[in-house]
């Protein structure tokens, strides 16, 4: 009998205004934790609302997923904040979040931060600290997500937080366990069969096999799925499936 | 022996940026409450994480102070917003100034809108029961400050929200209890003794006398002072001392 | 031998960042003047950049087209500006669109505001004339679009600028001349064919049916159609198309 | 007869909204050429009209400034974009300087990068590049303002523009030519008889003292003089004394 258990996570509520961007309501079908944007890279409060509503109607666990203020770079533009300013951008943009979560009843879950926060953080640990000082003071029950066996997750550690250790189902690795750079060849998995073959291995064996062909011990509690593109769904529907097939239990953190 | 008893209250944390307005740490010695900035009008988080570290230092009540989405017009230019885009609008910025409380061990204590969104709130009931509503779901121990006998408060009274009803220190009321508009001559009061005078008049006997000389009856449970000018700080140790020696007692409500 | 002559007008390089809006490349093969953004209620410096690469490789006109600014709402939501400040805010965009158009080797050809500045200028004279003082002080030359009959063009001809009275084929007109508003039913034309009959005759015999079935004179010099719903390629295919077979040359004003 | 000439620049036009910052009007006295913000790093449209006015009233040259779109950081926090955004930012904000300068009957002067946009240029060679293409392709006549010997106005110089090496009163030097941080102790010179000292041997002899005590070859085309501080006018007026005294012709570049 398995006892494999893993959280499948998407990034939503990323349209603002008049736009929109992904497929929130179709992939929250799919994933077991959803991360909500905050206001500063995407999102805006309109669309928290409605996406809140949408992840608590599904039963969908709940996280923010605060980023860089710069809208027009989609968050994904490193800007040089100080630790400090990191601070204090998270505790604004969790509070945000967790509003509409109380106000509809619900919790929040975690927290994952986006784009060139999310890599800032996986590599810079004085950013990282300040991060995860944030989640604590707000509320030290709240799960970081972030890469896994980077400096965000140290971070969390340190300070006694739990952690998801996030994998990701269509990106290539490196001998040293960091993702391939997108703008590298073969960075992005692009047949779904090899993907949920790299997540199979990532949670039941703990593994994946780097650009190199080497093994790499990789811790896996959430892997991450992408909710824009022609094939999205068909994708989550893939992976979801594969892992059910092998008696992986999908649960959040 | 007196049982009178009222808030003062000041808007700040409205710096923003490189940009500075108001001179927080000084008025916060004369006041009973301070309604923060939560970066839509003015203030942003560096700003609201320190304007609330000094509230809390001196044992100042803490509003959120939420305003429509026009840092460049102060949030003083009225935008035509639906009741529901004010409702999240709401939710949005007391969740962001929450978590910088909680960060801080401290509690949030009501809510004060700004500048346009105040003055719309105080004549349009749709409009403020949106504004009681956001407030009454995230949590309805806040209190709900407004205009003394505007919309705002009968909203906030139809949802069974405590309420505080707001008078100024220095500006004149017509007939009909609402303030002379800012563009008409003697809207202001510019003399802190008279100011003074229609304050004490105002706790104590709950009248003020209108523009056309007539008293009027108005509830005075809040005063706003102004944290900005070059005359604010001698203006609110004059309110303060009149009032203290009146024997009124000056606490939050 | 015909001698009407009409243009045909469309709004675009509305996206911005990651967020795509309109199909503006499409759309670029059935107008003959292009109403660019320029960054206030939508667009983006590259996204400008680009549009006016395309509008000038299609040969078509560009105008300037600002917005108020307020991204989260596409500068639909009427905003309380002084007529003072809608100057300065009309100048800014000009003069960011005309340097990308300079930049390319263009000429910028006219200016119509958008959305909420659109509708507010129709009506208001004062507004109108710090609008139209803005296009006459950056270049005489340039046109100005706005609703036909609206206080915008008078204010326009005041200055003595060319201005063009703008209809809409995909909208209905009541016996005063306006627009009926979207919020009512009846307020758009959903039928290709009876919009085409509705431009033909704006066109041709300078008439409308109002919802009273009553025909009101109305001049027609450019006819806006719209970049973005799902019918809107076929629909402006069509608006040309009958044009063309009634003999109406399509040129810019 | 001395026939040393040298420009005196400052930085201005940077309050924004309800907020000032800068003495603009003052420092006007007391410069040959202005730096204008443009919207992005500080600046609105109200402020940028204001400026080019009284700019053009004490006949001093005017130069848009334009930097990163980043209002909370003041456009002194690194952005990482690429050549092609800064191509389309730089061009967007000269258009909307240069539309206020027409709109009041003068003429665009110069561009002068602010903040890290500046300090970035200054060593990456393809950013500057674009910088300095945006610049030609607007206008070629455009001086470009950089820091003496950099990158930005080695890209001027290829590309043909005239350039103006900019070097700075209050700040020292290091034997490598380039600025001591100012995180560093002794970056400020805060005696302003040793600025005034620093500015003349900069303009009569083209060296400048190191830290290290080495004189350094540098050419000074203009010298920037700081807008803010309690102090700023009283410095601005002994450099310019100073330099009065010695013979040097001031005028723009």
């Amino acid at each position: 009998m398995s006892h494999y258990t893993v959280d499948l996570n998407c990034d939503m509520g990323e349209s603002f205004g008049a736009y929109t961007i992904g497929q929130d309501e179709e992939i929250l079908d799919y994933v077991t934790s959803a991360n909500i944007a905050c206001g500063f890279h995407g999102g805006d409060p309109v669309v928290m609302q409605k996406t809140v509503k949408l992840a608590l109607a599904k039963n969908v666990a709940i996280g923010a997923h605060p980023g860089l203020p710069d809208l027009a770079g989609f968050g994904r533009r490193e800007i040089a904040i100080s630790p400090a300013e990191a601070y204090t951008m998270v505790v604004y943009q969790i509070g945000a979040l967790w509003a509409f979560v109380k106000a509809e009843g619900g919790q929040l879950h975690h927290i994952k931060p986006h784009g060139a926060l999310y890599n800032m953080a996986a590599v810079n640990s004085n950013l990282s600290e300040a991060i995860a000082e944030a989640v604590y003071k707000i509320n030290p029950e709240l799960i970081i997500y972030g890469l896994a066996h980077s400096e965000l997750i140290k971070a969390g550690k340190r300070l006694g937080l739990k952690t998801a250790q996030e994998v990701f189902a269509d990106r290539t690795y490196r001998a040293d366990g960091t993702l391939t750079p997108r703008q590298l060849p073969n960075a992005l998995i692009t047949d779904p069969e090899e993907a949920a073959r790299q997540v199979i291995r990532l949670v039941k064996e703990g593994v994946v096999k780097s650009m190199d062909q080497i093994d790499i011990v990789m811790v896996a509690d959430t892997v991450c799925l992408h909710g824009d593109g022609p094939h999205t769904l068909a994708f989550a529907r893939l992976i979801k499936e594969a892992l059910l097939q092998e008696g992986v239990i999908l649960q959040p953190q």
